[in-house]
């Protein structure tokens, strides 16, 4: 593929800030921007400046001042893409993003596709592609969890694990494929207790990377918890209660909304997202029973159930929510399972304790008043297992990645079994290259333009 | 004002983008950006780096990555700010804005003020206080015609022209002054036939200034335009073909939602602001008498009204039309006043000539098929007087700067009358001490802590 066009687009966040900056890459990326610059300094050229400057001026089109702005200047091979670059800070105005764009589009830049500048930093080998696609998920990362694995896959930590593999196997290969050669002389180049150890090695690797995409996906997607409750139980006084506890930092800064969040809620670094459910009721009233079922169906999504009622209403109802209980258990043994009384500051500390003998595993709190929320909190944290995260483990967020690794380890497995039952080398050759094959999608080495249009249409324009 | 410490904001808009850019500003600015820097070059520090140079590495803390950065260095005097003045470019995730910003709060800076980088770039005589000023303009613009009138503000053309003034009467001001200290001599330092020309010179630009400021206004806030028209004559219909016509271009780039220009729509690179209403209707109904109140109310706030009518509809209306038609032009003798006929392609030509034998400045469209629009357009524009715009005239658009201007007009007016009735120097003295005032306002030479609270808070914070 030769890129020999220059692409333009806004890379910072579109609506009004105080700046924004507009992204050009391409061979002629510096041109386009020095035609439409005017230094402070007189005859200052962009075309004559050293890569990482930054220069002060006008963007100026048929004698017109557009505005005032700051141009960094980035020489092919030095820059994201590894082509020239040029980025304009300019005024954050809509009027002035949209005219800036619109001149160099006319200057002879195209407007960039989603994700064109990642994928020109791949086929320029500044990146790889599991490195490509982390840059994605770290910009669409929401909690420190997440961030911090796809700030990992960004730094090569998952594909150096695979390609150091994938080297050795490659080695391995070439001398297998050279016993071909020599078939009739009934040769072994290749060590085969060595071989085995390395393929054992590939295998071990395979499945704890395949493991890890429980942990991952939970990290990238946070962690689905339905909670169960009838209506008027406080479903939203909770959430509130949780959002205001863990996410207060986030009103603190200017331009964060909470309307992104939604019901996601970070408790620690990891993210859950809260399904609401309409409860459960046993009855034989067919409406009720739709209900009922869609209350079960969301459960079967979940990772974490949370049973939530109200204390105040206990006397009533001891029966029906041990009855719901025991089906919830039933259904769902898997499932993990919170039972919280809420509204606790209206019930006494005697009539609480012999609750607790019967609901052994009750947590009482008071969302209104934030009592024994941090208590809930811990539980989810305790519940949640992301041991993985504390130490250095490469973890699999991707399902790309997840999906060529059991692929990978399926062709291993193959190899593995030729070598017990000694196959002849021809065959066993076919097996290696179809790990490598796998291997190679998901750094990159294989790859075809459906793949790549797949991976970086997911991208937003500008990166 | 003795601005010791570091600010931080984000300076990019808010929300997700490729990028996003955290700016600080201060003396501590590039010790702290460096305590948090790691270079990809081995033992670079960003304390010995030129400034506007770009430097990539990590942004790290208790060493947790945090991103990969690009660091801009500006410094002091060379920034926006006059101070020392880093740039962070990070990936556009909201986590790791939050989490820099976090950060460097940690680190010693503190979280900027509204419009608080570009007030210490007024306190460090990077701009004047007009300039400042024209930056909050520049950044909310949203038509080439508020976008030019900002720019030039921004680049100093107003405040040139009152400096200018306000030189000449500062030199006038200084002679008669000194008049005083010989006042028992009797002698004329200040030629007062000369004086007398500057008078009248500053007159006649202060009455150019302050009419300028109804243009001004238009071109800031828009054209303020009532619909008149009944339900289902078509409103939306013919807002959206506008909107079509004028905006495509808009939608065009990526990032852009309509969502943000509502009901304003840009011709000609001017803002219309349309306003809805309920029609006209004569009747004895109270209810119906109310609607009519309003409608005529939101007419008073109107520059243009838009009389809209279905014209399948015409023959059961044509006399209430008439009706409806001279109350507006009785009402409201000076407002534009635009008769449409919406759905022209349900009556036939000779239908339509007859009409407009009734009714002469009918302007017959089809909103749907968009047919008759750019009449409309070209109608609307030509209403507008934005001659001003065209050539390099000075507009005000600034409240506070007209408000001033009528003030320094008035003091102006009084020495004029002073030296027509060889009023004694001393008291001359005065009213050229108040002038001076009043321009010094506009420019900044004059400022209190209150004046400059008002003008930097309605900027957004990071600018």
């Amino acid at each position: 593929m030769i890129l020999k066009d220059t692409i333009v687009a806004l890379a910072t966040a579109s609506g009004v800030g105080a700046i924004a900056v507009i992204r050009l890459s391409g061979p002629d990326a510096i041109k386009i921007a020095n035609d439409c610059f005017v230094s402070i300094k007189e005859n200052k050229s962009l075309l004559e400046q050293k890569s990482h400057t930054l220069h002060l001026g006008h963007f100026v089109h048929q004698s017109r001042i557009i505005d005032q702005v700051l141009v960094s200047v980035f020489k092919n091979p030095h820059s994201y893409t590894g082509e020239d670059t040029i980025e304009i800070s300019c005024h954050g105005s809509l009027y002035i993003q949209q005219e800036i764009i619109q001149i160099l589009l006319q200057q002879g830049a195209r407007m960039a596709d989603a994700g064109e500048f990642t994928l020109r930093a791949f086929m320029n080998g500044k990146l790889d592609l599991s490195q490509a696609e982390a840059v994605a998920d770290l910009i669409s990362s929401d909690s420190e969890a997440s961030h911090q694995v796809a700030m990992q896959q960004m730094r090569g930590g998952f594909s150096n694990e695979i390609q150091l593999l994938r080297d050795q196997l490659i080695n391995f290969a070439s001398l297998i494929e050279l016993e071909l050669d020599f078939a009739e002389e009934d040769v072994e180049f290749a060590d085969r207790t060595e071989f085995k150890n390395l393929v054992a090695r590939i295998q071990l690797v395979l499945k704890r990377l395949i493991d890890s995409f429980a942990v991952g996906n939970v990290i990238k997607n946070g962690i689905p918890v339905a909670i169960v409750g009838e209506p008027n139980v406080g479903k939203s006084t909770l959430l509130n209660a949780l959002l205001n506890e863990e996410r207060a930092i986030v009103s603190d800064i200017a331009g964060t909304t909470r309307d992104t969040i939604e019901d996601e809620i970070i408790i620690d670094g990891v993210a859950y997202r809260f399904i609401d459910t309409a409860g459960i009721r046993e009855t034989k009233d067919v409406v009720e029973s739709i209900g009922i079922q869609k209350t079960f169906e969301k459960i079967t999504q979940a990772q974490v159930v949370i049973y939530l009622f109200d204390l105040s209403d206990t006397k009533y109802q001891i029966y029906s929510i041990k009855t719901e209980l025991a089906s919830i258990k039933n259904k769902f043994p898997l499932k993990q399972l919170v039972v919280i009384g809420n509204k606790a500051d209206t019930i006494s500390k005697e009539e609480l304790e012999k609750l607790k003998i019967e609901i052994p595993e009750l947590i009482s709190i008071s969302a209104k008043s934030k009592l024994g929320i941090e208590t809930l909190t811990n539980e989810l944290t305790k519940m949640v297992n992301i041991g993985a995260l504390n130490n250095s483990d490469t973890i699999v967020t991707n399902s790309r990645h997840y999906d060529a690794l059991l692929k990978a380890l399926n062709e291993i497995n193959k190899v593995d079994e030729a070598i017990i039952n000694n196959v002849s080398s021809d065959l066993m050759a076919i097996d290696i290259r179809e790990t490598l094959y796998y291997f190679g999608l998901i750094t990159g080495e294989v790859t075809n333009d459906d793949l790549l249009g797949n991976i970086f249409a997911n991208f937003c324009i500008g990166k």
